[in-house]
């Protein structure tokens, strides 16, 4: 482990242009300007480029190739309050997503030297001429880097190291491409080996299944889907918080473990320190774990001294919240300990819960239907190559649906006027209709899909037996104030509600429904001290990112999806 | 519970002006044009309003009050296809920071009617004059009302329901104000109790602890302090996204509950279905936990199938993705069952762990300086009136702090120059200083606080022995890539490191440490397959809203605080 090996590079092969590069290039020449990493070959800025207003910079290599003597400061010779070198400047990168993402797909880029750094997706070795499609992640694109076998480090193709998931650094200058498929190339000068890969790699060109894929989780972010749906996510989330904060909301994070007893619904996972905690769990017994006389488990000893389970949901903690800055959101992590082992489940989502405060039913049905089309037009506007990609390979027309979505106006209807609506229907389904049931699958698809032919049904005032104790009891007695979004294809995707302000409506739902109302005592506060109507909803992001992206598992639509049986990673 | 009793108002009042408003809003008039809350008396938008691109409104009273004679449509005399209503526009609403908030402090809007709701601060009573201070949670500021005998609704002052704590719903004319504590007051047309507030409501006037408060969590964002906590904090949340967004990270959520064996390091807690959930837990016999024959707890039964925690980082998980799409974030929760009862830590709290590919110490030192820089500028400029509050009440010299931190030069030095600095230090240190050990809390605000003279610093290249496997060794192959930035007042608030990309070093490192490769292996496989140099690091955001704010206690710089024996709300 002395310095001779701390050249060796990222894996065992016999050269090392990348890594002796990198290490010489850690300390600065110049302690006062301790900037390691000045841009590449200096390039006039494209003028149609976004990035004049920003500095770029290649990271890492682009430097050491320009540092060749760097060596160590002797700090240690000079006297005390002289030490220190100030941190070096931050800079974007540029990525292929920067370069090929623009209006002319790179066209105002050719002429300049670039570096390209990322993951080799493929190879073609012709008899002139070598293609490499590296992809950086910033895009689904690839570069295609061109390569002749006069360019420096083309011995690595030969040699057959450059291979598919291998990593790369690529230096050349950008061209205008002779394929159909890009505008652009780069036309390659210097190419290095950063880490090879292992012929074993499980993600070679052939395509596997989405199956196979979740047992990789850990390199499927290196496929097109599933890079495709990491950035579509993100745009999802970037559009979730932009909406509500220019709106005026505030973010608040509800508590994830939670020992109150008000959450009540759904089956919930406990939190517990009296099993002993990671590696000797597995062999743990069962009669270690504290006890009353009575044989019971001593809850006295855990952690929170109570029994204590992870959060269903965070909204009667956010009501607290809009009863003092009027509008806020959650966007966080909830669970269900279900043993549902479906396409639309997962035991561990994340969810958004707006909650507006002097707001009612028709407020809150406004809010979810602009906060859907506001993320829909963004990730139509922002992720145009993505949703291509998924129009043609996930799910055809899906396109089409979001810009419904974005354009069309959202209709509601009362749930007795649905229940009407479906007895009217030309259509058997398999579960009977009637004022008072559950809206099934079926009986929600049918309505957005046909009776409203794809758009966007948003269902409220559902009698008040199938609904939440703190919805508001609407004026007839039988329904309460609740609203569901129904989209087509997902079903519904937003559940929301007014909220039972009135203390005395609240206490008595509470006693009717056999709840505790004393574990209620601060929810009941928020009543009890300058009550107001206020309303909310709750949207599961992983049905969203379903909904937008149109793969058909919510298991892909979350990184690392948590099952039963499976929390792998 | 019929349609008289819908009537009652929120709280059990004699009189109920605002409630019957509401309920006789909720039907639309014109089923074509259901939008039901016009805004209310139509305004001039003010030239030096920012509002003029958006369209603002006052909820749910003022449409109220101009839709008397609204009646439910009769829907159900429609044919199929003919049903639904579309569904209301959402817009804005204007509240008091956006009113007060713009540079000349509320002026431009003299004149205009206005809608104020909230939550009445103070009231006095004056011989010929009432001010009601009403707060709404967008800003620290009150809006002042000021009220004659009148005003419509006046009789609610004068018997006492319009109370602290109540909330109301004000209508009047904005006027310059004759007090000095403000340039615009409220004089108020008609005054509408909302919702009155018990006798009893805990946070009179009168100052009260912040320990109090804490057993009042439901309740104390209804202060100045922790309303000021809360904006604050939504603040950097946001700013945190916008840097990376802005930079080109994708957002990554990390798993909370994980079955891996690799997270390792630090006391977690179990997650298990073992015991039965919610209600029942309390009463739970410690032999009905499944066990098999050997009388060890019977995992295969367990949810997941195995022993599965709280997640105690997201960083290897950000990993797979930073080697996939180059630069990725977490911000999500964390977890800690550490039985710390001090005023700096939390059993739950949120973390940020930027991960970098193509990039090594230097970057990432760079990137932590640009984002801290970033968050404090951002709330510098955004949360200008929290910021002052802060700097009156809770740390005097908290924004000239800031200041520093956004404009200084970060100074980075190493562990081992840090030594040399703290052993010719004139000071005489409780914990004795020696190449090896690990830096305390005294030595951390030496180095930050009097060394360098109150600049942050960030100390780089530990003894490996003191720090985690997977940070890569430097050359002397005696310390590690690791960094730790410390603040002034907080110490450390970031540490990150760069990672180990070589195979052959990580699976020395982890026999040395006697960890198992085969819990690593996806880990490992990272540097199997297309490796690169990486680096990242972590941050705790509670740690940066103390930062920011100047709070001492860390519970009272997250809603819902998590701490031994203590999980309530």
């Amino acid at each position: 482990m002395a310095a001779a090996a701390a050249l060796t590079p990222a894996t065992p092969l016999r050269f090392k242009p990348y890594s002796t590069l990198r290490f010489l290039s850690f300390y600065s020449k110049n302690p006062t300007n301790p900037r390691l990493f000045p841009p590449l070959p200096r390039r006039s800025v494209p003028s149609h480029s976004t990035f004049h207003r920003k500095r770029c910079f290649c990271s890492v290599i682009s430097a050491a190739l320009q540092s060749g003597e760097m060596k160590k400061t002797e700090f240690a010779e000079k006297k005390v309050g002289e030490m220190g070198n100030k941190v070096g400047e931050f800079r974007k990168k540029v990525k292929i997503a920067n370069i090929k993402g623009g209006p002319d797909e790179g066209l105002n880029w050719v002429g300049q030297t670039l570096v390209v750094m990322g993951w080799v997706r493929t190879l073609r070795v012709q008899s002139s001429v070598t293609f490499l499609e590296v992809n950086d992640g910033s895009s689904l694109s690839n570069m295609q880097c061109v390569m002749n076998s006069d360019a420096e480090g083309y011995d690595q193709v030969e040699s057959g190291l450059i291979s598919t998931g291998a990593s790369v650094w690529v230096q050349g200058t950008l061209v205008a491409s002779q394929g159909s498929k890009q505008k652009v190339e780069l036309k390659v000068e210097k190419v290095v080996l950063v880490g090879k890969s292992d012929p074993s790699y499980p993600i070679q060109k052939k395509r596997v299944s989405r199956e196979f894929l979740r047992s990789k989780a850990h390199l499927r972010p290196r496929t097109n889907t599933f890079g495709a749906v990491a950035r579509v996510r993100n745009a999802l989330a970037y559009a979730t918080h932009k909406f509500f904060q220019e709106n005026g909301f505030v973010w608040i994070s509800s508590p994830i473990i939670t020992a109150s007893d008000c959450e009540g619904a759904g089956e919930q996972f406990c939190v517990t320190t009296l099993i002993p905690s990671s590696r000797e769990a597995a062999d743990s017994p069962v009669n270690a774990i504290p006890n009353t006389k009575e044989g019971l488990i001593d809850w006295s000893q855990d952690f929170f001294g109570k029994p204590a389970f992870l959060t269903v949901s965070g909204q009667l903690n956010a009501e607290t919240y809009a009863t003092a800055l009027t509008d806020v959101y959650t966007f966080g992590p909830t669970f269900r300990a279900e043993n549902s082992n479906t396409s639309r489940h997962l035991a561990e989502f994340w969810m958004i819960e707006p909650e507006l405060a002097f707001a009612d039913l028709n407020d809150d049905m406004a809010c979810a239907t602009a906060y859907l089309q506001y993320v829909v037009r963004h990730v139509l506007d922002n992720c145009k190559e993505d949703m291509e990609f998924f129009n043609t390979w996930i799910e055809k027309g899906v396109i089409d649906r979001l810009n419904d979505v974005a354009e069309k106006d959202f209709v509601q209807l009362t749930y007795t006027d649905a229940i009407e609506l479906l007895l009217k229907a030309n259509k058997k389904f398999e579960f009977p209709v009637k004022w008072g049931c559950d809206l099934q699958s079926e009986h929600e698809r049918y309505i957005t899909e046909q009776a409203f032919n794809g758009c966007p049904v948003i269902i409220r005032d559902y009698p008040k037996e199938i609904k939440a104790f703190y919805m508001r009891e609407n004026d007839d007695g039988k329904t309460v104030a609740a609203m569901d979004m129904l989209v087509p294809r997902v079903g519904e995707l937003i559940g929301g509600s007014q909220r039972e302000e009135r203390l005395d409506y609240l206490e008595n739902r509470l006693d009717e429904l056999k709840l505790n109302k004393e574990s209620y005592w601060w929810y009941l506060d928020l009543r009890r001290y300058g009550s107001v109507p206020h309303a909310g909803f709750g949207l599961g992001f992983e049905r969203l990112v379903q909904f937008a992206t149109g793969v058909e598992n919510i298991r892909d639509a979350i990184p690392f999806p948590r099952t039963p049986g499976s929390a792998e990673f």
